[in-house]
């Protein structure tokens, strides 16, 4: 589609080297009034255009920032991705934006598309399947500032901010208890990402700070939908003691949850109390509005952003910043 | 943070021009055997890696392509780009997502971003506050195919994909009536786009058709959110006749339209059936499930990825498609 003049045809109709004519295109003061003047005329006899991307090649500096997510179409990540904007856009930067779907080759790809538009930094929450990590290495590398937002792969120089997801799973869990929950369940999520490996030991802790058991059973694993919180409830409700309580590492599986039980004839919170994770926005438009955790995504993307901003002014020594957000417990009828 | 070795500084160190250097990394024929050892020695021992993107540069191809939207959290819009990177991926393309926040100067800046980052395409759904249209005809210029998504701009050589709109109107008011509508109120959204104008044209046709009135006050414009649709429902429980049904352009304008239905203490569907537009996830969640238009937003996505692909398949002549997609009643207990 593109057939594109170049410095290098410039040159040869005016018999002059290709530096001279990008010297010229650049206002160069080493090059002669006379000079700057021909060659100008002929880029525009021409029509070549000075290539933005050519110059960010010259200075290093794109104004763009690459934001990978796993998915836009969570409320948390597109509320993350509003956040970095909100606090890059005054500043000039722009923002563009690629999913890696939980794929390893497509994270890839995707660092690869964004190091080609020359971006000045990169802020990603890591797929969860990922399992080799050459990718970061390889942006590293390129000195570009990596900055981690709730899922991170621990790695030197880079900064991070996260959800203090241990916290989150033991005020959910504790706010179950001090409303007279005495059996609760956990759904679980994909432990090779740590948020939920925490999220299951703030449970675990609350559970032992105040003396409540936790029977064979009541921490079920599954994916983060709808599916997996009716399958859980299926298998929850064959168990003996029955759970009274149940809180979710997911609000997608809690409303499967609360779904299925409805399905079983029990009613919530009445028979089963529910908390989720997310603040997913159906959370509140439901019959029975959901309790859950909101992870602040906004205030996350807004915190990364200024770690970024902190970074590209300080090039010479890269920081290594460690930002927990903490997390906060919305209170609604399913868990009371 | 990126101080880049270029083609100059390998030039200067070896006393050849940039043109030679580039040729000999490009493996230019031209250029001595002996010559290119050279620079390619010198190019590694100062570690200067060859940019991609300037070599995109040069062949003017990225396999990257461009979509923007107004906004990733919407459900139709994070649908519509999972349908383009279904269909692009697997034929090596990577897709680059900017939103314009119904932004104007947003769109520009983002399209300015996507042309440096040197893509090969771009797919829009135009911002609805958008009335100065030089910035599509400067990506036009630069030989960049642009495919318009639902929302279109009327321009010479640019293909399109968008919903039947009229009919969606037409139809979503016509399973009303056969439901024992007699007063159907609409709410509109913003007339700026033709979309919310063919869903209110296909609305009053099938009034016509069914020979129903449409009393004065029973078409409500207003933004596409809760907020306007509770405030809607307010004005419209005011009229006489009171309205026994409505359809709103919106989901989330019929989420609120229904809040604001409970609170005045009105039934949905038993005293006023409600029938939205987008297919939400949340209309199928809610206590009463929400009826609805669905706009086949994969497909949507997919059929564009289709076009561009044909596009640039025949690069002398500029493609222009229109492919109308038939919109989807889903029917629900909100209209019954």
């Amino acid at each position: 589609m593109k057939d594109k003049i170049t410095i290098y045809d410039i040159a040869k109709k005016l018999n002059i080297t290709a530096a001279t004519v990008s010297r010229a295109l650049n206002n160069n003061p080493k090059i002669s009034e006379s000079t700057r003047k021909k060659v100008l005329a002929m880029a525009d006899e021409m029509h070549y255009e000075q290539n933005k991307l050519a110059l960010a090649l010259k200075s290093g500096k794109s104004n763009t920032v690459g934001v990978v997510v796993p998915f836009i179409d969570r409320n948390f990540f597109s509320s993350i991705i509003r956040g970095i904007e909100e606090e890059l856009y005054p500043k000039g930067y722009h923002v563009i934006i690629c999913q890696s779907q939980e794929d390893e080759q497509k994270e890839l790809k995707n660092f690869n598309a964004l190091l080609n538009a020359q971006i000045d930094g990169l802020m990603v929450s890591v797929s969860k399947n990922t399992k080799n990590f050459d990718h970061f290495d390889h942006v590293l590398k390129k000195k570009v500032p990596v900055i981690f937002f709730d899922r991170k792969v621990d790695m030197k120089g880079v900064s991070t901010v996260t959800l203090d997801d241990y916290k989150a799973g033991y005020e959910a869990t504790k706010h179950l208890i001090v409303n007279g929950a005495k059996r609760i369940a956990h759904l679980s999520g994909d432990w090779a990402l740590d948020i939920y490996q925490r999220r299951m030991a703030g449970y675990k802790q609350a559970l032992v700070d105040h003396n409540i058991d936790c029977p064979e059973g009541y921490v079920v694993k599954g994916q983060s939908d709808i599916g997996a919180g009716k399958k859980a409830v299926k298998k929850l409700m064959k168990l003996d003691p029955l759970p009274d309580a149940i809180f979710s590492a997911s609000d997608f599986a809690a409303l499967g949850a609360i779904q299925q039980l409805k399905e079983m004839g029990m009613r919530v919170p009445e028979d089963v109390k529910v908390v989720g994770f997310s603040n997913e926005p159906f959370t509140k438009f439901m019959e029975v509005p959901i309790t859950t955790v909101d992870q602040s995504p906004m205030e996350m993307g807004m915190m990364a952003a200024k770690v970024f901003l902190e970074q590209v002014k300080n090039t010479s020594v890269p920081i290594e910043k460690n930002v927990v957000i903490a997390p906060k417990l919305k209170i609604r009828k399913s868990s009371l």
